[in-house]
């Protein structure tokens, strides 16, 4: 018998908490065997929920809390008097080594906060980094940071890149993934002072980093890198400007297809292939942001997720808790702290 | 007898340049009347296409010159020794009052550099900024900083916003614009401390603006508001992001559309309203970046635009020209120092 998964759940968290979480959770059960679920919310609202979803309600443990979190709740006041809601206690499950990682659809801002006063950052990182998976033209890529941190060094851009290696390499099986920094230019000269500095660190790493360079916004959909690097306040606006794009470029399809008789027989002949189409930039396939660099896996889904979207930021989870992530980077971390005495060594015989 | 327009044109800058610099003016005539076109660069080439395009050849005149900026020149060795380039001496017909605008499509930073040395920035402008249209699900929009201003602070992205406006006002005809500036939140405390700085100048400005407050990048796509201020870092990356994305959908799109004989026929049916929803989005109507803040019109092609692509950025100079952009900007700068001294008075008369 293989050792059960257990995940614990904000079942409060998201626009449509609790029932997109539970149908969420049934619906990943397809998908899935041996995952318990810890579910912690207000009972009078999940225990009927579970009485309609059988599958879910198998693998499922109600711990009781009246406590929210809202969206609009400030992320101190969140910290300080959060300490009986739904999401602290979600994280607190994995800090007490209860649950393997936590799932919150809730404030981001709040979330990130509360996971690094309980779960602290590994050894090694500085400040925990949102990473996502996005469709390229040539399979999927990473990207990180994407909002944890508003201005951002030379080094913390260079522990991204570290981590986000580790994720290609564990979680995307990528033998070995090539790493970009986000730039106005591919040119050395190009940039501000951090990407300038970050670069020329990354060059000289002893880690066996694949770093392309510099990569520009184009690079991205091109999928020219399996990991982009960037600051919080950079990539948050790159991830969500494509999100405007796609959903710019879907309205304008829709509205030339369904312009005239001819073209709604053209879609009606297309159907099948439309819907692949539209089925391979499902940005649902993409929900599920990682918060990297904490010393347990914590993943925050869209606030506007439905049940497949939230189905994804599980299977999202698992993946990170199988695939040994953390000690990935536990791993790189221990190499570059013995390379780093090797050198002073090194220097000490002079 | 209206008075002719003249522009002058760096015909060597470009990829397919100066073959893609006469056909785009060529291109251009359809709607021009009067205008004239002042073509620096080897007359040895430019003779034998002057000779194939007989429209062009009627409002040209070649001003010969060998040298040119090449896109790997750096900035400081072009301005130094470039002095008889045809970027520069094209700028400096706008320099002289001989042209009314110039249009390259060289060197980005170089046309930049020797532009503000050129022509200087207009009175109230530190710096120039590079703007451009978008389309967006509300019809067009204009963003700037794209790239001319790596590191900004308040000041800068307030100028932006004061040109930005002016620039939805007198040429796309918007009576009353909206300006946001573009953050990872909607919320005043998110951001950098030069957005959070932005704002707070931005609500209390003398002048008549529509401060929308921030905007996320999926509101770029969205056409919330006409003019997105940001910084050259962010909004280089956040266009190219756009048209990384737009490629990847067109090319998914295709794929799809080619993977069946259904699909296949589909697209025959909707061949019409395929190629509509194509043009809505052709990058190419898109092409002629604005260099805002300049004491004269200077406009930005693509390097690797075709004929289309420069025909559309010979139309922006003209637009720029004829609805007397740098005035509008010289008249709310007037404005501002007029409310100031003001302001001073009142307050000296306490």
């Amino acid at each position: 018998m293989t050792e059960r998964l257990t995940l614990s759940i904000d079942a409060m968290g998201g626009d449509n908490a609790p029932q997109m979480i539970i149908e969420g959770i049934e619906a990943s059960l397809a998908h899935l065997s041996g995952t318990k679920f810890l579910l912690f919310g207000d009972e009078s609202k999940l225990v009927p929920l579970l009485e309609k979803h059988s599958l879910a309600a198998t693998v499922s443990e109600i711990r009781h809390t009246k406590d929210v979190v809202t969206n609009e709740e400030k992320v101190g006041i969140a910290l300080r008097s959060g300490r009986n809601s739904s999401m602290r206690l979600a994280i607190d499950a994995v800090g007490s080594g209860e649950a393997s990682g936590v799932i919150s659809a809730g404030n981001t801002g709040a979330l990130m906060a509360m996971a690094k006063f309980v779960l602290k950052t590994l050894p090694g990182i500085d400040r925990p980094a949102i990473a996502a998976y996005y469709p390229t033209l040539r399979g999927e890529s990473v990207m990180l940071d994407l909002g944890a941190n508003v201005d951002c060094d030379a080094d913390n851009l260079v522990q991204f890149a570290v981590m986000g290696e580790v994720f290609a390499r564990n979680v995307l099986g990528l033998k070995n993934p090539s790493i970009g920094i986000l730039n106005v230019g591919a040119e050395n000269l190009k940039g501000n002072e951090a990407v300038k500095k970050a670069a020329l660190i990354l060059q000289e790493t002893p880690l066996p980093i694949k770093f392309y360079g510099f990569v520009e916004g184009d690079d991205i959909g091109a999928g020219t890198v399996d990991v982009v690097v960037t600051d919080g306040f950079t990539g948050n606006i790159a991830l969500k400007t494509a999100e405007g794009t796609a959903n710019m470029f879907g309205t304008f399809l829709k509205q030339a297809l369904l312009g005239s008789l001819m073209s709604k027989i053209g879609a009606l002949f297309a159907h099948k292939a439309l819907k692949e189409f539209k089925m391979r930039v499902d940005p649902r396939r993409y929900n599920g942001a990682m918060f990297l660099g904490l010393n347990g896996i914590c993943i925050k889904s869209h606030g506007g997720a439905d049940a497949i979207g939230f189905a994804n930021a599980i299977h999202v989870a698992i993946e990170l808790i199988e695939n040994s992530f953390n000690e990935g980077i536990k791993e790189d971390y221990a190499k570059l702290s013995n390379s780093a005495s090797h050198k002073k060594k090194a220097v000490g015989e002079e």
